[in-house]
């Protein structure tokens, strides 16, 4: 836009070379009234001329009433005088977006799109996002780690980098996963632009339009509607305080073909509650007896309170059978966009294909930091902290919904993670409740985004890692105040039964 | 992995909790043989007791023979002794990978993959990279910006950003395409991680499996693999020294109905030709006449190295029926994977629920800094330079080309862009040069990557964006003589024809 092809030997002087390229782009349109034009000193700079050189030109542009300039603010590309006639700008025909895409459009899309929760207002106490709040990054780490691999990498961290993602990064999450029982090997492990992508790549490796997918029921909402984009079948299995039901698996498994069994078993989202390993065995056992491929999601599992991590599923996988998913959004931030697929390795190279075919590489520069973050234990120190806050609000959020909800509502007692699960009486409504919830300044998710079918309306997730303690005893407190009053004024409209299971 | 259960108030000492706790992890398996713990004085920060007791649980289970303390190095976990057993980790079957995947994968994978080139040592010469190298790179500006952004916005910058894209970045592309005549509003652009993605969502917009692409003959060879993975027919149309030749266009879209017409009107790859006005507004005509929607590829027509900017065919554009791609990889760099696509609204609305389903959102922090670029004008600033310096990488290129080519070996003449294209007399084959030339330390792409079918030989792509100018020489230099080599071994084995067209 401001690069100019001045010939140095010619006879016109240098000044009005510069004014009559200028003078071509402003009448074209290519410049549009408003534009401001770089500081003299700047374009001399950058045209190799004197400023007087480009002072000059700028004059004569003014002097014609093309240029305005105005002290302290700089110089604009001014209106087209009225007997200028119009710039090519204006005889740009409006387009009038009159093309029809609506035949050639391939498929539907799901109804509702992805849920990223839409922003609210900052006053709104916001219960219902799964991710930690900014107040819990490690952001001195991040800044000083920043400075330092500039300084130590060079610009080549803004390069591309490896289609299968950083070798140290690779390489300290099979050493992550090794410890937690996986033996996995850094060359099994594919970094992702985040695990989204990574439910998206499985879906892409495995679904054809008519296939069916196995999830617990309730589920992790978004990954109902990447399935249902490739034209999936979801079903539903019933979970109990340990997770996926195997008897209900089984009977399930023989009677459909299914061609993926999704598992969340540690702090599922959105109940919170965990496999013990005997059921995280039982469930897998029924995988394996059906062959049908499990697609694992790690996605907070080290957000344990206290006590032993529980091993991944992946841990008792003989065969190979189990793709395990993990992201760092949720145990450290959302912002690097950072996850990983462990898998066998000829499921490897064909999602390593799939996702180089369709994105290249994911960005360098955040795994190199993280890798660090891992290597220095700055991220074992921070999820030591990230634990400690979190569970601080996990017990005030109990001690509220202890003085606040009415006895009949089930609360699910997590572990660990950032969720709980809310099981009202029958004849409420979640989302009649978030209306009101909202009228006083509280989110939360209502349950029925979360059922793959059937839908009740009569649970709700709350979230405890996106506020602090304050503001999540704050909206807990509404949150029950709100059940209770619309307990009250529904006790007489339908039949009295309480919840008779927290999850059915 | 280090954190512990501590009840304070027990009769059992702390150091007794911890080594306790310790021991079962290192008896289960959890924590492998090999393992380093944290140093003493870091355990006792995050633990929150004295360091002393610390010192005091690891002697415990030194004494045991579970750790191994080597001076200046640290504390291990010890190799299990023989009469304890085996652990854990030991007793895991070992995975064999014996699952079955081949019945269950959907999707034959295109041949090929994407071609990001593979690494090559850092002595050869690498020609064949369609990327600035890193010299080129704002890395200064990049690193006072991170610091700043990080001071003034905090540790919201590493939250989730919002699916469409971040405002400032969706107004500064806007501008920037109103500048070149498209009259773009900021909520038409659609954010990416990376122009790649774009391309594989506007296949998912639109492609059907036996659906028909269609595209200049040689293309980008990275769009071939999205089509075909898609199931896509992909067509070629023959191109001159203007580009994709309308004459052509006609007699194709009569005969079959195309479901997306692509073009690269400024610096094509791999020819780094680009279309007069005249010329696009003819394939515009072509296309609009058969009702064919248009994805232009805008990749980097800000490096034109003199002369006013070609407008985008978008710019031309009345009824809504061109999808304008770009991206911030090859003008600026790759590291920030941030692409854009600029559609009518009605396309927008679409392709971001496609996205937000399979991605949720683009990663904010590089987005911040790039909008900031534009904004204080250091993007232009930066384009100044880099097309001052790769303008003389093509001059210099030009002139080797002059002194070391065979006369029947025709060269492209680009006015911007990163890339000529070279055609050999036919009786030569690119890959077969290829590989003399890696002998001698250089590479390039043959030409048969960008052919969607035929696959002529012929043809090689040379770039000279990613390496400084005397390597560009040097390279350029060993090309032409081997190509010299072949010509003189070749002369008597096949006919003499040279090159007809430097295009089929």
């Amino acid at each position: 836009m401001w690069t100019f092809l001045l010939e140095r030997q010619s006879r016109v002087p240098l000044h009005e070379q510069i004014a009559s390229q200028l003078r071509e782009r402003i009448d074209s349109g290519y410049l549009p009234p408003g534009t401001r034009l770089p500081a003299s000193r700047e374009l001399a700079r950058t045209a190799r001329v004197g400023r007087n050189t480009v002072v000059a030109a700028y004059e004569i542009l003014q002097a014609e009433g093309r240029l305005d300039s105005a002290v302290g603010r700089g110089t604009f590309i001014a209106e087209p005088l009225e007997s200028s006639g119009p710039r090519r700008s204006q005889l740009r025909p409006r387009r009038i977006d009159s093309f029809d895409w609506s035949p050639l459009l391939a498929r539907e899309i799901p109804e509702g799109g992805g849920r990223l929760t839409s922003p609210a207002p900052a006053e709104v106490i916001q219960l219902d996002r799964l991710v930690p709040d900014p107040t819990l990054y490690p952001i001195a780490d991040v800044q000083a780690l920043t400075q330092e691999i500039f300084r130590r990498e060079g610009a080549g961290v803004l390069n591309y980098g490896p289609p299968e993602g950083h070798q140290g990064l690779r390489e300290a999450i099979a050493q992550q996963l090794t410890e937690q029982g996986c033996g996995t090997r850094p060359e099994e492990v594919l970094i992702l632009s985040g695990s989204q992508v990574g439910l998206d790549l499985v879906a892409r490796l495995l679904l054809e339009p008519g296939d069916t997918v196995v999830t617990g029921a309730p589920t992790y909402s978004n990954v109902l509607q990447v399935w249902r984009f490739y034209g999936a079948r979801v079903l539903g299995v019933p979970l109990d305080e340990e997770g996926i039901r195997p008897d209900h698996l089984h009977a399930l498994l023989s009677q459909t073909r299914a061609k993926l069994l999704y598992v969340m078993p540690t702090f599922q989202n959105p109940t919170g509650l965990s496999m013990s390993p005997e059921r995280a065995r039982e469930v897998l056992d029924v995988a394996a007896q059906f062959g049908v491929p499990v697609l694992e999601d790690h996605f907070h599992s080290e957000l344990r309170f206290a006590g032993m991590p529980t091993p991944p599923l992946q841990s008792y996988d003989e065969t190979g059978q189990v793709l395990l998913l993990g992201t760092l959004s949720k145990i450290l931030f959302p912002g690097f966009r950072i996850g990983w697929l462990a898998t066998p390795g000829r499921v490897h190279e064909r999602l390593l294909a799939i996702r180089t075919a369709c994105e290249l590489a994911p960005a360098l520069f955040p795994q190199i930091i993280t890798a660090e973050m891992f290597k220095r234990g700055l991220l074992e120190r921070h999820l030591v902290r990230a634990r400690a806050e979190l569970s601080q609000r996990l017990e005030a959020l109990q001690e509220t919904v202890a003085e606040e909800f009415p006895d009949d509502v089930l609360v699910t007692k997590p572990d660990g993670g950032m969720t709980v699960w809310v099981t009202l009486p029958e004849r409420l409504d979640a989302e009649e409740l978030l209306v009101a919830c909202r009228r006083r300044g509280v989110q939360f998710a209502p349950g029925s985004w979360f059922f793959p079918e059937g839908r009740p309306r009569n649970h709700l997730r709350v979230t405890f890692g996106s506020e602090p303690r304050d503001r999540v005893v704050k909206g807990v407190r509404l949150i029950g105040r709100e059940i209770a009053k619309a307990l009250a004024a529904n006790v007489s409209q339908r039949s009295p039964r309480a919840a008779a299971s927290p999850f059915l």
